[in-house]
């Protein structure tokens, strides 16, 4: 998988000792897809976002980030656990809707005030990733464009003067890239996985937004 | 329907001249309850936010409030339109998941920071109207005692400092009251009301969450 990324508040500096192990892990990362079952779109392949977060889970813990790091209780107001943490640095896997950006941005910001320690560290830096536009996905989750739309509306009033670095998954359209094709049993309530097969995808293009076709 | 309330900012002084008309809407709206769909509380009665969405937008409504006010363009990465807006103050109902509140402020101070206009009037308080926790209601649903613990935290390190009144919908445990009983012909995917009926419901003591028992 493709990436883009833009940096606020001096995050380059800060992440870079530990960028080239998450570069390389979704560089090698096939694209994950599923059928989706919303409205209007049943049948077209879309992201997966449970897949491609398993994906991203086994490179980030065989890199040496921590999990699933417990919020302390007075601060669980704001979610119960951060993703994943490593020297200092806030990872969150973003594949949600579109308010969770903002809830990630500010509460890793307001434990760097306040002292709040993860691991025994206080957060120096937060890294988002989400994916592009370009990817068919469920109404109203997240995409990079738009988060980086929110981070600059941020950064030119300072609210939040925090380093982040927000990351996009992407691909090329017109190419052909190797995918993971996951069908559910049930696509709304189950997770139990009927067939998980690596095929080939081509990201054809459709306006801003791509269509998945398998081949 | 009782209310709990908390002020930031200096909100009081700017939404005092709104706030009668909203409490006695809110005072004389009968509890809106749906059975519930949720794995673990399927048929349990939960608090109805599309049915309190209504009754609250035709009593704004009626009292001069415009509803849904787009936002323009160059912000939409924020959201598409705000609920409310009257007299430079904006009013949000939200019964959605718990990341929406801090998307609504954040972007609300925003605005005001960037000189952004609703109606001709650059927003001056925001409004948050939600539930207390004494509700039943879907997992994950922002509610008035994790908001205001989260806009404590907010305040706690001065980020967004912008006049807001949050204010939590609730009912006394133990006590009998009103209610309008809505069911869907399927719970989750139908808007379809097949059956709506005033009803006494029973607020019973059950935790810090109560149970809405009908009679």
């Amino acid at each position: 998988v493709k990436i883009k990324s833009t940096d606020y508040n001096g995050a380059a500096a800060i992440v870079s000792p530990l960028w080239g192990v998450i570069e390389n892990a979704i560089a090698e990362m096939p694209l994950r897809l599923k059928a989706s079952d919303q409205a209007g779109l049943q049948g077209n392949m879309i992201f997966d976002p449970v897949g491609t977060n398993s994906a991203l889970k086994e490179a980030l813990v065989a890199a040496g980030w921590h999990p699933k790091v417990t919020i302390p209780s007075a601060y669980q107001c704001l979610g119960t656990d951060v993703d994943f943490e490593k020297d200092g640095v806030i990872l969150e896997v973003q594949f949600s809707n579109y308010p969770f950006l903002l809830n990630n941005v500010i509460r890793t910001y307001l434990f760097s005030c306040q002292r709040v320690a993860f691991n025994g560290r206080v957060p120096k830096a937060l890294i988002v990733i989400t994916k592009c536009k370009v990817f068919p996905a469920s109404n109203s989750t997240l995409y990079f464009e738009q988060g980086k739309n929110q981070l600059d509306i941020l950064a030119a009033s300072n609210v939040a003067p925090f380093p982040i670095r927000l990351v996009g998954l992407s691909e090329d359209a017109g190419s052909k890239v190797p995918c993971i094709c996951k069908m559910y049993h049930n696509p709304r309530y189950s997770r139990t996985v009927v067939d998980e097969k690596p095929m080939t995808c081509a990201i054809q293009s459709a306006g801003a937004r791509a269509r998945f076709v398998l081949e």
